[in-house]
């Protein structure tokens, strides 16, 4: 069913993603960081007393920080109290369920002015103790205790998709290659060099030389991570907050002559251990939030000019990209390998550089896929732009798929 | 401003909440009993494919059961993927948020019938883990390093109100000793008994007899917890369920002849810490979420017949009186103690028992009040029936109240 009330996206900010830079900063204050921004991104400017409520996707804020009650945390941050604010939580989807819910307030006549967002200090842990907390995205009681983890269940959906469809983990490559590209053109991503840049530097100081980039992911230098998964297949760890601020289609002018509408949203859910699911080469829940944004934007996936999409792993963006219908089942990875999803491909996907190169703070990932959507289809991204886009689409994925939320843009 | 589109309550269960009997029972399986209630409570019966989206509240399930992405884990343990639904957190208060996104659901367009709800599992914790989970409701930067626990915290409130209006511990003692009068009355209360029946048992115990109520209240069977608060101030540990199913007005006579309307909602945040707080007798959270409740359904306090306030410690429940505006500052302490807010009194108040005797399975508690609520206004409320209650309101906090949601329903 359609929403009865118009919702636009007025504003965007985002910190960089990175591992390193952010790890004297708290959540509450990677989130005001991002705000402002937000707030300075709005054309004919917004002040706090504009913003009625503020929802924030945040995964496992009480593991990594000992921390709840976030959403009267940021309120308070950004002094915002007493308005509306909680928190939403859909693991690696939780900020596009704020975005869903921000909608929500407005499309019901509730609130004309939202801010949304998300947040994820994973920095505060050791590598172990985010491993650990990323598990409570899966089953506990069921898949956890088998010993799986995150990069050892994707890395059996790789492994299904290539004796499915007979590619190869070479085939494969062309997703980080590609996404490294684009990160290296997004001055908000954690890693922003092409992987040929980082074989050489690599090679110079190992007195090695990698032929091309393949050559060198082929090398003991990227290593096995979870086979056949190695190192670039893998996002990162990330510090980072994103956020966007919604108004009402009748009340967006007061803020920007350019306001970006919501054209449709879905958010479809899947068992959360991979053993009870049909298909290992699609996500059922990606599948359903897709068409129901698809259905009630009033489009087709061809319409789509510019799409971001969970690469938390590399096989992710593939089985994505098939599950939103971009491409028919087993075209994914060969559209891939043939440049169709390249900056200048028929199909470009993830021009951000994706979770692989702009990072993946859990909790914000959302809402940077949108923050990204709303630059291209402003005409504000720089040197990864893609000419004259007028409708964006982000994916965003919960675990192994037990969630995903799907928001289509237009300018 | 108001909703777009009625909603209208047209089920509701809830387990028993209890510290003991769901010892064997994780998280998911106490959701699924409430839901199955809630759905064998509608009318005209109500099948799995009618129900489009879940939301579910839960507070801490990373800390209790190291599980998060507690949406689908709901939606697949009662067979309802592929369809919406993911988690909301704000503290105490997670579940009245998940019945605030259902609506908003609703009242946007999206949906026609949705289920809500809460659980949380505190029993998978020793004591000590259930104090440290419920910490991270307060500001784990500032508040907690300096020693304070949730009991402390509001320890200090009672103190400030004491202070200020001139009133005592044994003035607050009406409100357990009424409580436990209306859990006696509840079977899904997780204490049945009257204080003076548990004076009695104790007593014949002990060989010691007691004369009355505070007789027994002041001995050291009820211990001090953080003074002034003694053990029969403080709400218990609990495991439960519960769940609510809404439906848009406009389809509700499908499901039942007598669906309950949510007349209004509200929602406020405030500071985590109380040391940044202008006050320490009253929530500037609740007043926020009441007086926009009241606004959206039209009505003033006086209008309201039946009361489900959130009482985690006995000086909660007054201020929670005072910040309706159902007594005057200063006057809500001394109303209990006049018996004003008792089930024959002219302002009944948590007629379930409230927190202090159904329990508090936090995550479960917002949606208990509206079990409750919806008992109340169908006149199904059986020994503890408010006669022709027509208008509820249930008051639900997070934390020291930094977050309050206030929902207001109307037979």
């Amino acid at each position: 069913m359609g929403l009865q009330r118009g919702v636009c996206v007025i504003g965007a900010g985002m910190t960089r993603f990175h591992h390193k830079i952010h790890k004297d900063k708290s959540g509450r204050e990677l989130f005001v960081e991002a705000a402002l921004e937000a707030m300075e991104s709005v054309d004919k400017g917004i002040e706090r007393k504009d913003i009625q409520a503020l929802f924030v996707g945040y995964f496992t804020p009480s593991l990594y920080e000992h921390q709840g009650h976030i959403g009267p945390l940021v309120t308070d941050w950004m002094g915002l109290t007493p308005i509306t604010g909680w928190r939403t939580e859909t693991a690696c989807a939780s900020s596009i369920a704020a975005f869903m819910t921000g909608v929500l307030a407005i499309a019901s006549g509730w609130y004309d002015v939202v801010m949304v967002g998300g947040v994820e200090k994973m920095t505060a842990l050791p590598t172990e103790g985010v491993t650990d907390a990323l598990s409570v995205a899966a089953d506990d009681d069921y898949e956890i205790p088998a010993g799986a983890t995150f990069p050892g269940l994707y890395a059996l959906l790789a492994q299904a998709y290539f004796k499915k469809y007979n590619m190869t983990w070479e085939d494969l490559q062309a997703i980080p290659i590609k996404n490294h590209h684009n990160g290296a053109l997004n001055p908000k991503a954690q890693f922003q060099e092409e992987i040929m840049d980082i074989a050489k530097r690599i090679g110079q100081r190992e007195g090695v030389t990698f032929k091309d980039p393949l050559d060198f992911l082929k090398s003991k230098y990227n290593r096995v991570i979870a086979w056949p998964l190695r190192l670039f297949d893998c996002c990162p760890i990330s510090d980072g907050a994103a956020v966007a601020i919604l108004a009402a289609e009748d009340v967006a002018k007061k803020f920007t002559d350019t306001p970006i509408r919501v054209a449709g949203i879905g958010f479809g859910t899947d068992t959360l251990a991979l053993h009870d699911r049909i298909s290992l080469t699609s996500f059922a829940s990606a599948v359903f939030a897709s068409r129901q944004a698809y259905k009630m934007a009033g489009i087709e996936p061809k319409d789509v000019d510019v799409v971001e999409v969970h690469d938390c792993f590399s096989i992710a963006e593939v089985i994505a990209t098939e599950d939103l219908g971009l491409f028919e089942r087993g075209e994914g990875l060969k559209a891939a390998v043939e440049g169709r999803t390249a900056l200048d491909g028929d199909r470009p996907v993830n021009p951000s550089g994706g979770l692989k190169c702009k990072g993946h703070p859990v909790g914000a990932t959302g809402a940077a896929m949108i923050h990204e959507l709303w630059k291209q289809l402003r005409g504000e991204a720089g040197k990864r732009q893609i000419p004259d886009a007028e409708i964006g689409l982000a994916h965003n994925v919960g675990g192994t798929g037990a969630s995903c939320g799907v928001v289509i843009l237009r300018r």
